[in-house]
């Protein structure tokens, strides 16, 4: 019989082949991007991905290995090379590059749901990235336009609680545009040190907030352990790894445990476990996104006032050229000029700002609105995360 | 700029290589199951898991590739090599093999959910696989205990509708033992040919109960489209592949379209998207589960009917031993030779029948119970399906 370390080691030596290829293969994505853009080809073909699943289900019997662990691997490999072409397209179609060094700035320090968001924004950029954690939105705002940094990423709403005002506010008044959006689970895990087991938990750490959007699996599972609050869920993770015992706990996000050197010890522990937050994130240039690129273009805008119907009217021009509109949100202005306050809508739409459509619809509103801002343009992650 | 065909010649050549490396790695894993089961060790290991994972994000970094890219894929790919471990185990503690033909048997014909749960159940063997579509619960049994197939698959409860009660009476019955279980999503979604495009739809065949758990997205997405029932979803497949039109589309399951090359273009529009059915497989052969290896035990009995508290005391009993149950139902009996009915309880146990603990579980419920049949031991899917 083989022994266990000298299995390990050849196990570590075919991953690090494996990278190789997944390297390699990255490479090649790259080369199709090239030639999609300059064909003026979209990104993902059903049909060709299809007939390749189908392919490589059959190559996985002839391998002895099971067809349905082959097609859901390569469906994460697929979904990952078209979102590396696409990065490589926008990057090509800005000339800029994603082999540079880049700063962002976030929410919360290490670990916090905004620090993971602007890690997964740059995730395919290789230079050195730079984080900057702040305490508020404006210092994030502030950031991204004096140019200490070069993105900002901002949670916008929320799948549970909606709508995050304060960050309408700062977009409607920075000359920063949004640049791109993503979608994060709100992934509450349990996070241990590597000997922790469930049985042997006697203390929680968290914020408040996680806590309570924990509060049925703590009843049902935890009922005895006792609840430390933090200022926030880093601090409670730092408090656990610091402390290093098999008995105290933190609540944090899943995809936050690397950052702290912890285990998870059982994911989704959430009452709701369907949560995502959607970010978007902003940068003083505004990127143009290729027309075979599915874009998303957020405006906001006030409507005439004592003109009856101004909010349909607009709608009704979006309609017209055949645009969805996935998002729309009012809220209230105080306008310091005026004595009566204002109604701010926020409209994102399923269309790129540079198609003759939306320089229509741009124009056509105009009668329509007291005021009209183009918030930015961006690559749409709705259907990815749809699919996720 | 190189060609496209070039390009994807390449990529081609590449997952070849990848597939060959992915089956030195479940050999190497097999080595590690012989091992594992010679030293008495269980599967998992969270705390090398972790390590691993680690590391492998750090390499994916000098690889410039996403770091949570590899993780997500390597997530996936240490799950396999557990099951396979795991099936590996299993096979080696029942003097059996996986490479060897088999069959089995299951409700309905190519494609329905039972087929593809069949499918996942016979995922890791190597030979020839011979499924068996069956009109009846009771034709399925029928066909195992003759010995015409090796194993049956159940759809035993559903996470909306419940316990399938004409399931729980052909195991009752039965003088074969649940040797399996699995956890199967309904993954119902729009299944069309590759030219098929949403915008494009008109007509939409399925079976009336797919086309019922799917009403909201059709009222919402095509309510102008007529829809044609079936008498199951795997003949609007068929239908479906027949006709090869652009317009016309199935609701079917997801992993089923490729057995009827379709291709998904909607996922996951069920009105409950988060809708599992629990399926258990059985044999004439009972199987021993090793003790590395999480386990569950199913038990069907009646209670002494004019003793108040019976139920209470079986369920006392095996509390005492520190075991959890996951299930309990019961179900009521017209006992033939009786004027009254007799209630029969199902009861799922986490625990192996072979451990002392559950040996004496048996032994002191007898005092409580009119009748008591042992249906099974299995390895316990639970964990991995919450995983999941």
């Amino acid at each position: 019989m083989r022994d266990l370390l000298q299995c390990r080691d050849d196990i570590d030596s075919i991953d690090r082949q494996i990278l190789d290829l997944l390297e390699k293969r990255m490479d090649v994505a790259k080369d199709i991007a090239e030639y999609k853009l300059s064909h003026n080809q979209g990104i993902t073909d059903t049909s060709r991905e299809h007939i390749k699943l189908q392919k490589l289900r059959e190559q996985a019997k002839e391998h002895g290995l099971p067809a349905s662990y082959i097609s859901d691997l390569y469906k994460l490999i697929m979904k990952n090379t078209c979102s590396v072409e696409q990065q490589h397209i926008i990057a090509k179609a800005n000339s800029s590059s994603i082999v540079r060094d880049t700063s962002i700035a976030h929410l919360g320090s290490t670990g916090s749901y905004s620090h993971v968001a602007a890690m997964r924004f740059l995730d395919g950029f290789k230079g050195k990235i730079t984080a900057s954690g702040c305490d508020t939105f404006e210092q994030i705002v502030g950031q991204v336009e004096t140019g200490k940094v070069e993105f900002g990423v901002l949670p916008i709403e929320n799948s549970s609680s909606g709508s995050i005002n304060d960050v309408l506010d700062v977009i409607q008044n920075t000359t920063a545009s949004i640049v791109g959006e993503l979608f994060v689970p709100i992934d509450h895990a349990i996070l241990g040190n590597t000997t922790a087991k469930l049985e042997d938990i006697t203390d929680v750490y968290s914020h408040p907030q996680p806590v309570a959007q924990c509060s049925n699996w703590l009843k049902d599972i935890l009922p005895k352990a006792t609840i430390h609050y933090t200022k926030a869920t880093s601090e409670a993770m730092n408090i656990i790894r610091e402390m290093n015992s098999p008995h105290h706990v933190a609540i944090g996000s899943h995809m936050a445990a690397s950052y702290y050197n912890l285990v998870p010890i059982v994911d989704n522990i959430a009452n709701n476990t369907n949560n995502y937050t959607r970010f978007i994130v902003i940068s003083m240039t505004p990127i143009v996104v290729p027309s075979t690129i599915p874009a998303k273009t957020s405006l906001s805008f006030g409507v005439q006032k004592y003109t009856p119907g101004s909010l349909i009217s607009v709608l009704n021009e979006i309609s017209k050229h055949q645009m969805n509109v996935t998002k729309i949100i009012s809220r209230p202005r105080l306008d310091k000029n005026k004595e009566t306050w204002e109604e701010i809508f926020f409209a994102d739409i399923e269309g790129n700002l540079s198609s003759p459509e939306m320089q229509d619809i741009l124009e056509d509103v105009k009668p329509f609105t007291s005021s009209l801002k183009v918030l930015g343009c961006y690559p749409n992650s709705e259907e990815q995360n749809k699919q996720h």
